[in-house]
């Protein structure tokens, strides 16, 4: 073994980034390029009864104008919501729309033929909030083949194991509301794409996508060519965070525009309509019924979520079934009932983010369990530790866990930040004096809560008949090797932890392996940067396709020095007998060696997640390689005053199985307490008539550096079997504590609860101000709404799953 | 089995070179690049005294400037010459030696700076003509390890068989001497070269070059870079017809200014640069001796060659080897004498131009078997085809002829031309009048002239123990096909044969392959586009990577079509049973039940050549897995006043076995015809005291489109079992016998033999001038050199070698 794995190496990309080189798609410049700009909805809910494109098209520079009618055929990432069109023909649903679009040859030309463009709207009655989309005396948004029910997009009922026994056994029954704010993912690069077409028929699309195999297939579909004409290129990438991950209506204009003009075309989407069409997270109402017995174990959860999904479907059939799975694999649940539902709304469509559906039944199912505790005198944490699943089990709803560190994770924390104790740190140095002054009006709270998120998942469309990622691994005569994967690196690092693994297993230096990644042209089939899943996922595939050839070199090696082969290892750029390290060969040397004899040295690897879904429908979504855990402890100040929340600081142990790069993981922990930080005091998406209220980076109100905590990280390394060198994920799982854990402080440091994100300073000072009247201020919903959810499906929990052991009677 | 094989097809990169798409190295540029120039010795011969470079590090812009004290490590092409060095350090050695560098922001103050550099030289008396070269009292151009013998830089002699006898055996024995002036490749790209180094040490050169894996290793011996930090992509190329084969002095120097400055550095060479440092076609000295009976049988031939090599080793040895390599492979020779010497002299360096070494003996044999022929009163054609080798035999110095189609080929162009009989087709109808009224002064001729050619060699650097060519194919979920190779599109269409070969062999369109080629980082080690060596072992290793592929897809298909895998085939984009049609599965439908089996789908492939060797030192040049053949009549029209030569018509059949694109077979003729007119009556490179006196597109006579005979091509497709689908070369064979089918026919038009090229009018005029006076004029060297050859290997021949049959005593 060399010493790539483990240690805190820069990424292979990090100076392309830093010097500039890096190209984005928006960096890019063809010949004879076209800019395009797209013509979007100013009604929530319209039918369209006209567009008149003339006078759009007569102005001098516009080469092209097209609507929905050139690009008529629907789209969707999942086979089950093919609900979108790249420009809308018969129907508006939200403001920000796509109607129609202009190639011209600059983009003020094309921005000035948008203003020509002259569409006849029908306006039709908005339906703005769940409740309304509840209402069937509304319009529908989508006709019934996209929908489980008029408005409603999807409805799902699970329960696993005997839940009315369970609740039977509690001592202590607790149920409550929760919502969650929808917020976008404020990548730093706005999405854009270059399409370009070549008269003999072939595509290529540049863009800043998540996802290129999901794009190649939807441009594919849309623009009726075939797969095998299409490339589909991921230029460098500046931030995704889910929010790249669905195929997008400009990048499918893009390519129609350039089959139509035969020049390249370019759009660059507005930070405005970035916010408008980003795919942003869900708001989410959460009801929550939990059973305990006066110990604190748990008897039964029941869980109630209603998503507002916007105008489309995206990933939301996904991300209902998200907001259900993952309650299990932290805690020892016996009996558990979800019943989730996703509803159309004329608002922009959600899609995933960061944690994709999880962070918001985790802040509700956090703060549930911080109350539970209060309420038994329980220290919360002790009380946690007490009721986390085992290795090597499975949860009641059919998920395996192969290894847990979040006991490890909350004892790290609880240490390091004094929780519970009276070492506690309470304030930072700088601001002593600050506080000293203020005393009285600053209080000071330690909050707990903890996490768990998938390695990968799959996707309906392939589940596990199709290999997920696919790595060819080339070994050059010079002694350079080459690894091709259809992954994305969005800036997590996915590119450089495939070369780290490749020089790990071939024991060179980083610098002598070269990545290719996402490009549908040279690179196998990868699914994408999303779910977590290119370590554990392209990594496996990565080190599938270089055994074959390490063995090959290794018998190369041993019959030129006279070994077994058994006895050589991959060291330092070097063969080494481990017998005996005079017998030696260079790495450059031992590869001429093995390429006279086997011919050109190339290995291919393929990676489908184990077959581990349960017996029922919707059991795949949830289902993962292993899952990643976190702990949390967030220390924050209230001013009574202002009801100003700062977060001082974050302690974060994240079990990520073994860090390929510390570096890497910590980098991603420290973007998730910012991301985490955000969400919980001040993100919010919200609208009014259907039009944004905020949407710009001025506007919207997302954490400066001044905001951000201080962090304090420490990396849990349980070795899971099913990662590469027993990898996990790290990029989305630390979020997921953060905003729980705040929420808890906060109710440390001043005695109310803020059930609901974002905990903005109003909200404090309500709450402060009912709690001094003696009342409590509510801001989850007050009522859960009174929803068709269907008749459960009745599941029985594996053998090995947490049972309820009946103590009562 | 599909269409694509066989057929005339577009070549996959036409129309990106067509609406200008195709990137040259020139074309390219990336930010803060600088521009580079080289200045070029004045003198011919001198030693360096001193290199004053201050005042051009001055001058404002001047980013850097280098001598050859910052890349002295020497370098060539063989591993037997390496005798350059990027930029001179101890001597300049010809007129336009590369001296110094100098990157700057522009090429104007790049030139600028140039003019302020001072050198210093110490002159030496230049060694300019052969007979020079041989005066051991001259100084050596090289030290000794770079020379056999003083200015001698490379001496052969072998002896096949018992020449003696051969020649007692003779009835009539011929001696004559023919010289075959150099010439240049004139390709319309001059050499170009980009390159970059990354601040964490990788390397990238864009280059014009066949060759990308030589320049690969020149690179990382010059540079001392390990070559898994150097990636060398070969960008389109405008031809190169051998001239772009060397590892060139401006890449390397562009590299190293890269890595001095940090910033990108791109060097042109001018017009004029390329002309001294262009590496074009050896001038070679010839002595024939030979002996036949009466009846034309040859009995003993003796060849003796003499290379004027110019400064340095290029590719001398091989050049050398093959000038006398492959007299053999045409007609039966039982006993053969070759003694071959390659000289330096202080003029810029010869290495291989289309048809490498071959085209100077070709002329000198096929115009002393129409001497023969005349003086034994044969048909030049008839006598020619009784002698011609058979198919799976071996020559006298041990080549092995798999297929030869020449005696076909010779009745073809013989049959079309009514070459020998009273049909013959005299004149170009246009111009007739014209002719009419000149009728006395122009006289018409046809001469026949016949030629073979390598389909690839190996290179010392190898020979057979490494692949020559590697290949990877990987076959997209999507069903497009993606080949990997290393080998350069020099405009010959190699990029688009592979193509063909991949799309036939799955039976798909060819626009569903992308090849991806000559890129280091991407692609297997391909030896490079030269020896005409892409289709045959490039097309080997791609049907190699595939047939597995394909095995797998069959096994498949019949497991879901419930038939034998036998019964299938691929046709048209799909797979169908033979036995019954309905039975049929999409070619995209197959793929992906293939990948759902097997995993991502990839293949390799890799050729090497057969071991084919003789028993003695230097067989391995002329070593081809098969030959190709022509047979050309060519008809001329000499104007007695001027002596002005016209070619009017060139027959051409050619027999490189199965056509895989019979279109660029056709081109691969026409242009060898336009090469071959040219060398034949106007081009030449001729030196003043070392300095060139045609060195622009306007001095250098070459042929217009008004000089470019009508040219007739036939295809005698032998099925060679060496080759992919049977094919042979074809894009540098047809040259051959182009020159001396000319310098035939001017004899059959005015009675007099020019033994020397280029035939111009002057010289026409000087033979008729002394015809008039009963004398007869001499334009090959009237006495070959006192060469000091060494004493001849002797080799037996193998067993199936022609023999000589004793029919005297």
């Amino acid at each position: 073994m060399s010493n790539v794995i483990g240690t805190p190496l820069a990424k292979i990309d990090s100076w392309d980034k830093v010097i500039g080189a890096a190209k984005y798609a928006d960096d890019m410049n063809l010949p004879r390029m076209l800019h395009a700009r797209i013509l979007r909805s100013t009604m929530p809910h319209a039918r369209i009864k006209s567009i008149d494109t003339l006078d759009a098209e007569e102005l001098p520079g516009v080469v092209a104008v097209i609507t929905g009618r050139d690009v008529p055929i629907e789209y969707g990432i999942l086979p089950s919501s093919q609900d979108e069109q790249a420009l809308c023909v018969d129907k508006v649903r939200f403001v920000g729309d796509a109607v129609a679009a202009v190639a011209a040859l600059d983009v003020e030309t094309a921005e000035r033929a948008l203003q020509l463009i002259h569409v006849e709207y029908e306006p039709l009655t908005p339906v703005v909030t769940m409740n309304e989309a509840l209402d069937e005396t509304r319009d529908a948004i989508h006709s019934g083949e996209h929908a489980d029910h008029h408005n409603i997009h999807k409805m799902v009922a699970l329960e696993f194991g005997d839940l009315d026994a369970g609740f039977a056994e509690a001592d202590y029954i607790l149920e409550e509301n929760y919502f969650y704010q929808g917020n976008t993912h404020l990548a730093l690069e706005n999405h854009s794409a270059l399409a370009s077409f070549s008269p003999d028929g072939h595509l290529t699309l540049w863009s800043s996508t998540q996802t290129p195999h999901y794009v190649h297939r939807a441009l594919a579909k849309t623009l009726e060519l075939p797969a095998s004409r299409i490339r589909v290129v991921a230029a460098a990438i500046g931030g995704g965070f889910g929010g790249k991950t669905d195929p997008f209506s400009h990048e499918i204009v893009a390519c129609k525009l350039t089959m139509l003009t035969g020049r390249p075309v370019k759009i660059t989407l507005t930070r405005q309509e970035v916010f408008y069409c980003h795919r942003g997270r869900h708001p989410v109402l959460m009801w929550v019924k939990m059973g305990v017995r006066n110990d604190g174990e748990p008897t039964a959860l029941h869980f109630r979520t209603m998503l507002d999904g916007g105008a489309y479907g995206s990933y939301g059939v996904a991300s209902t079934y998200y907001t259900g799975a993952l309650q299990t694999v932290t805690y020892k649940i016996p009996a558990y009932k979800f019943e989730g539902m996703r509803v159309f709304t004329n608002k922009p469509p959600c899609g995933p983010k960061r944690g994709h559906g999880t962070p918001q039944p985790r802040f509700a199912l956090e703060i549930h369990l911080d109350k539970i505790a209060r309420h038994l005198g329980l220290d919360p944490a002790e009380y946690r530790k007490q009721f986390i699943v085992d290795d090597k089990t499975k949860t009641v709803n059919h998920l395996t866990i192969t290894t847990c560190g979040l006991r490890e994770c909350i004892d790290r924390v609880v240490e390091a930040s004094g929780y519970g104790s009276e070492k506690r740190e309470t304030r930072n140095e700088s601001q002593e004096s600050k506080i000293e002054n203020q005393k009285s009006k600053i209080k000071i709270g330690f909050g707990l809560a903890c996490g768990s998120y998938l390695s990968g998942a799959g996707l309906p469309i392939y589940w596990n008949q199709m290999p997920h990622s696919g790595v060819i691994v080339k070994v050059d005569r010079g002694g350079g090797v080459a690894v091709f994967c259809g992954s994305t690196d969005i800036g997590q690092g996915s590119t450089s932890l495939l070369a780290y693994i490749a020089a790990e297993e071939f024991g060179i230096d980083v610098r002598d392996v070269r990545v290719i990644t996402a490009d549908t042209d040279l690179t196998p089939v990868d699914l994408g940067s999303y779910s977590s899943r290119v370590t554990v996922m392209t990594g496996n595939a990565c080190i599938q396709a270089v055994r074959p050839l390490k063995q090959k070199i290794l018998d190369a090696a041993a019959e030129k020095l006279l070994v077994p082969a058994e006895s050589l290892s991959f060291r330092d750029g070097e063969i080494i007998c481990e017998d005996d390290d005079a017998r030696r060969l260079k790495w450059t040397d031992a590869v001429v060696l093995t390429e006279a004899k086997h011919g050109t040295l190339s290995g291919t690897g393929s990676y489908k997640p184990p077959k581990r879904a349960g017996p029922y429908k919707g059991s795949g979504v949830g289902v993962s390689p292993s899952y990643s855990y976190a702990a949390c402890v967030a220390q924050v100040s209230v001013d009574i005053e202002t009801g100003q929340v700062r977060v001082e600081k974050i302690w974060l142990a994240h079990d990520g199985g073994r860090a390929l790069n510390p570096l890497l993981v910590e980098g991603q922990v420290e973007g998730s307490v910012y991301m985490g930080v955000g969400e919980a005091l001040m993100e919010e998406m919200t609208y009014r008539g259907g039009l944004h209220k905020a949407p710009s980076l001025l506007d919207y109100k997302s954490l400066t550096m001044n905001d951000m905590p201080r962090v304090e990280t420490f990396l849990v390394e349980t070795n899971d079997p099913e990662g590469p060198f027993g990898a996990k994920e790290a990029g989305q799982g630390p979020l997921l504590p953060v905003p729980p854990a705040i929420a808890n402080a906060i109710y440390d440091a001043i005695g109310v609860r803020i059930d609901e994100t974002p905990i903005t300073p109003d909200k404090i000072l309500k709450a402060l101000e009912e709690k001094e009247k003696g009342r409590t201020a509510r801001f989850g919903p007050k009522n859960f709404p009174n929803a068709p959810y269907p008749e459960p499906l009745h599941v029985e929990p594996p053998e090995d799953a947490p049972r309820l052991e009946r103590k009562k009677g």
